[in-house]
């Protein structure tokens, strides 16, 4: 106890790697000068306690919001005197993994403004948001709504008479639930709600409400706030409830950059606002790196605990082994590590993309929309469904210790999985996917060209021959992208078949489509394993890495690709795109390459170079000092701090003295 | 608000039932005079605010665990003041969803007096320990051992000099950690630990230590104790730490039952006890219908909300649709309903045979033991595996609110997560059903006959024709467990012999057994499959009820049955237990079962008859109040107690002033 040393069992496994870390880290960082500026940003926070994460465990939801919020208002006011980039800000708050109370004033209040204001809405409002003397949030999902927007129930109704908006939750189910730093944190919000104009409903739009007073942060006349209350994860964030009863604001608080409200109570409209969906598609884009985050955060914890757990043996009469050592662990946790890196290199590939759809967006060309969107989508669900799957599955790998908050799994897990849930809930987006797909199959199948990722479907499909001919193929990555293409292609096929054929019989269309609905996500998801399959290897293909870690990063690819179809064979059997040989072979390889991988085990996840702090784990340290950080977090309980609880002598004690009583 | 009508969306549900759910719910109880006695126990406990259960969530540890200890000793009391039968308190623990302080007492510590102690022991401790003046645990699992007993550090000394035992955890990783009810409850401990007699072992046995004062419940000499620290889930259970220095006891205090030590220290052991087993094979059995209980609270409380939950519509123009109408929602909860049903009946199967063995070992007979351990270990694994990831899909399917702790939903998968890992790590049981299938293939492949669980092993494969002839077939729950057979002798052979060619090939065992250990878990999963599948049959052919239910219940199993299949179809398709067209029809047959089960859906749930109290789930109530009860559940929050946190004035105030003063 007490002592600094490294782990011996986590030190020899240093010694074995085939590659060198740095190099990965580097690239995870987005090149050496990154790597150094954010070890230089962490050396600087985390000396500060204020910055500290893992002593929240046992903090009451109150103590956690204002040790959060403290972080918050340190962080902002570095920001404002070191002049931090808006990629110093991402790091930073990457590094205190996004643990802050104002994060909605960032990713959704300013930009919200700048993209739905008019210029002279944006000079008023903008300098006080910059300033924090304006702090906001995005208030769109009710109690009762989330995914249909059309069906909101706030309303802003005009009252020509003093030239005001009236804002109303008309019911228990229309108040705001959900919104982020909403609760406590934020004095304004852009609240979405249906304008109403001489009784006429003039769709949905936003508008800027004051919340609470400017001097003393009580609520505003007719607005009623409060937290949401206790969550599964994420208790730092005042996600909150907003009643809305009668609040009036000026008519020019409604944001008009796409529709108008004049005086005389005319409403004029420009239409759909692409630049709304391209910020859409920017969240799901983010998401998967979050995603990268979450999951190799997840890896890194249990890999490094399952080097020096020891439990049993392989060789009878020997030392136990290292739980890391058993083809069972690592069938674990190798298929996660490598979904982790998959995560990387496919939202650099998304990434990339997405800048260049802004681009041409801005010189008027939004051709790339619409498969941007059915792209992000998927990847966003399909990545954060099997991520949040492997989290669980490293989260169990470590026993009954992952079970424990202190070991930073279970607050890993309990924090990611609303990530299926938030910014379009993924059976949702599998249906949006699976609808550009049905389009996409029906051109394909008149003779018109479908390109990018349904480029696929133009396949002629009796030429195909499957390309794993040997067992050595199966190594072959873009074979295996060839099989996810073709399962692909005759799941989307098999379902438009039979869509059409419903239609045909004159079915009615809200009966064949939902009679269809789980084949068509079932069809979604082939089509995102494909896509998530080919962008990996073409991710991977762009980097510059040395031969070394070229080789590594190569079988993590494989085993991401491998690893699905022997998971999934089902799907790949029924769509012909192999037979029972190579399903055989390919088991084969995937357990051949958990050994190959073995030996770079714990180095692949040093790479990923988590700070301690950031990692909040005590089994999941650098150090490997597993036992000895469980025991020191222990000892912080609040229940450690006196010998005898006070509901002894309240409860406990009259029990046992009756006992004893009884005896005589 | 205030208003206790029933949601017509939910009260229109319970029109469209095709059986009577009282029915099903004397099923489950028991039989009626059990449903009865259930509802009294309910009505008693529940008009006390002791046994009150929901307003848990904003609780410290040291809040909830004084809570639950009042909860306990009430309950202790009205146990022995009413005369409870060991049913009533069963039933008891079960209607407070086993939320008590003093459960390893009962569960553990009493039963392993009982098995572990002389005659002589067990009338000296047993009436201490029935009074509670005596509260025990059971001391065995160490920080850095759980699984293999064997490598425990923990010792007992003997010391002929003063005839005591000196008891000691040399190391950080030998202190007790993780028994239920140690950190703050128990005064005594059964613990476990190395006999040691003149420097030489004498294997692991379990010793009673006295961990606390009798007068004021302070720690022994020699005795650190603690608990360790926030958990997932479950935080009412103070799970302790253990340090013991030098503790002396004497030597009278070791549980003689199977071992003896003398005065002059001699080791006597009268062999491993078989008693032992029969206990671990009954935790094992038990798991399967707390795993009922777990599974089928989540389905109820996400089928529930489901009914009154409405989003978008599959009908343009009209009402927005209730999301238990969609298919994708049936898809996510209906094969959950299912698999709760089927660990309602294998339960019932596995006890019944439970049973008959503990009568036959009480004659001499324990030749059952090995299938037994076999299969209970099997149920075990595989019902904790699936209904963990059903519950899991469950509390998505209910969007952010299964995010909350209000819904109920997330405490129940955090509760209920833990038993993959407890009482037999999932993985390592399936490792142990692993090996007594290759003695049992090997058997059958010699020619003896196998029997019971593994009769099909008699299976002459080259007879085998699939059973399902046409799309009707699929029906045949009997054909399904045919092909459920299939796959798993399939399976079972093909390790089977690879273990064969690596053993002939003159590989070490060390090596091919690991080499082999992710194939061995996949072939106890496909047996078990199989096991899980028959018994669900087999309990549900053996219930007497009336044709409507019957009717209701062969849907769910059905649904069970085809369910796994499609799922897990490459293993099917890989062992040939069915081609190409019968998994096609299948599909079909699953999306179908969902559109019939659909009318009975809240039905099957109310059948459960979960008091509101025990569910204690905001979304979940019988009444489908969800949105009113949120709310309700939001206002208790304690940050809504004000209208402004004190974080404003610490932090935020500041921050937004300096934003108005650079204004100037």
């Amino acid at each position: 106890m007490g002592s600094t040393a490294i782990n011996p069992d986590i030190a020899s496994e240093r010694l074995t790697a085939t590659f060198d870390p740095l190099e990965l880290t580097h690239l995870f960082d987005g090149g050496k000068e990154r790597t150094a500026r954010r070890k230089e940003l962490e050396k600087m926070l985390f000396s500060d306690p204020v910055f500290c994460l893992r002593d929240s465990i046992y903090q009451s939801n109150s103590e956690l919001y204002s040790a959060t919020m403290a972080r918050s208002v340190k962080l902002f006011r570095l920001q404002q005197e070191q002049n931090w980039s808006d990629e110093d800000l991402m790091l930073v708050l990457r590094i205190i993994r996004e643990q802050h109370c104002l994060s909605l004033h960032h990713s959704m209040f300013l930009p919200a403004i700048e993209r739905l204001a008019t210029e002279e809405q944006k000079e008023r409002w903008l300098p006080l948001a910059r300033r924090y003397q304006m702090i906001g949030t995005y208030a769109q999902t009710e109690l009762g709504h989330g995914t249909n927007l059309m069906e909101l129930e706030t309303t802003a109704t005009y009252d020509k008479a003093t030239d005001e908006l009236v804002l109303n939750t008309p019911k228990l189910s229309s108040i705001k639930w959900w919104p982020g730093n909403l609760g406590k944190s934020s004095n304004y919000a852009i609240v979405l709600a249906h304008l109403v104009v001489d009784n006429k409903r003039c769709g949905m739009h936003p508008f800027m409400v004051q919340l609470r007073s400017m001097v003393d942060h009580t609520p505003m006349p007719g607005i009623k706030l409060g937290v949401i209350g206790q969550k599964m994860g994420g208790n730092f964030n005042d996600n909150g409830f907003l009643f809305l009863n009668n609040v009036r604001i000026p008519r020019e608080n409604m944001l008009m950059k796409n529709a108008q409200l004049t005086r005389t109570g005319k409403f004029l409209s420009s239409g759909p606002n692409k630049a709304n969906y391209a910020t859409m598609i920017y969240v799901r884009v983010m998401i998967c790196t979050w995603t990268f985050g979450a999951l190799s955060a997840a890896a890194t914890a249990a890999i490094r605990y399952s080097s020096v757990r020891r439990q049993s043996t392989l060789s009878p009469g020997k030392q136990e082994s290292k739980v890391l050592d058993y083809q069972t662990q690592q069938y674990k946790l190798f298929p996660a590590l490598a979904t982790g890196y998959a995560c990387f290199f496919i939202h650099k590939v998304l990434s990339a993309k997405y800048q260049a759809m802004l681009i041409d967006m801005k010189s008027g060309n939004a051709k790339a929309l619409p498969e941007m969107h059915a792209w992000s989508s998927g990847m966003k669900a399909l990545l954060t469904d099997i991520a949040i799957y492997k989290m669980e599955i490293c989260r169990r790998s470590c026993g009954g210790h992952g079970y424990l908050r202190a070991s930073g799994i279970s607050d890993m897990v309990c924090g990611a999985t609303p990530l299926a849930t938030v910014e379009g809930e993924n059976t949702v987006l599998y249906l949006q996917v699976a609808r550009y797909l049905v389009k996409q199959i029906a051109k394909a199948l008149t003779g018109q060209r479908t390109t990018g990722t349904t480029e696929y479907m133009n396949m002629n499909e009796t030429s195909y021959i499957c390309p794993l001919q040997k067992p050595g193929d199966c190594r072959n990555v873009d074979f295996l992208c060839e099989l996810y293409q073709k399962r692909a292609y005759r799941t989307v096929l098999k379902v438009a078949q039979a869509l059409q054929r419903d239609m045909e019989s004159g079915k009615e269309e809200a009966v064949y489509m939902n009679n269809n609905l789980q084949p068509l996500v079932r069809m979604a998801t082939a089509h995102c394993y494909y896509v998530a399959m080919r962008n990996f290897v073409d991710g991977l293909a762009s980097v510059q890495v040395s031969p070394p870690a070229r080789k590594v990063l190569d079988k993590l690819c494989c085993l991401f690709g491998v690893h699905y179809i022997v998971t999934l064979s089902g799907d790949f059997l029924e769509s012909e795109a192999m037979g029972l040989e190579q399903l055989h072979w390919l088991q084969e390889l995937e357990l051949q390459l958990l050994a190959e991988i073995r030996p770079d085990a714990v180095t692949l996840v040093d790479a990923l170079d988590f700070h301690d702090e950031t990692l909040s784990s005590a089994i999941g340290c650098y150090d490997g000092r597993a036992y000895e950080r469980l025991y020191e977090a222990a000892l912080k309980e609040p229940m450690n701090q006196t010998e005898v609880e006070p509901a002894y002598d309240m409860y406990l004690k009259k029990l046992i003295m009756e006992g004893a009583q009884s005896k005589l």
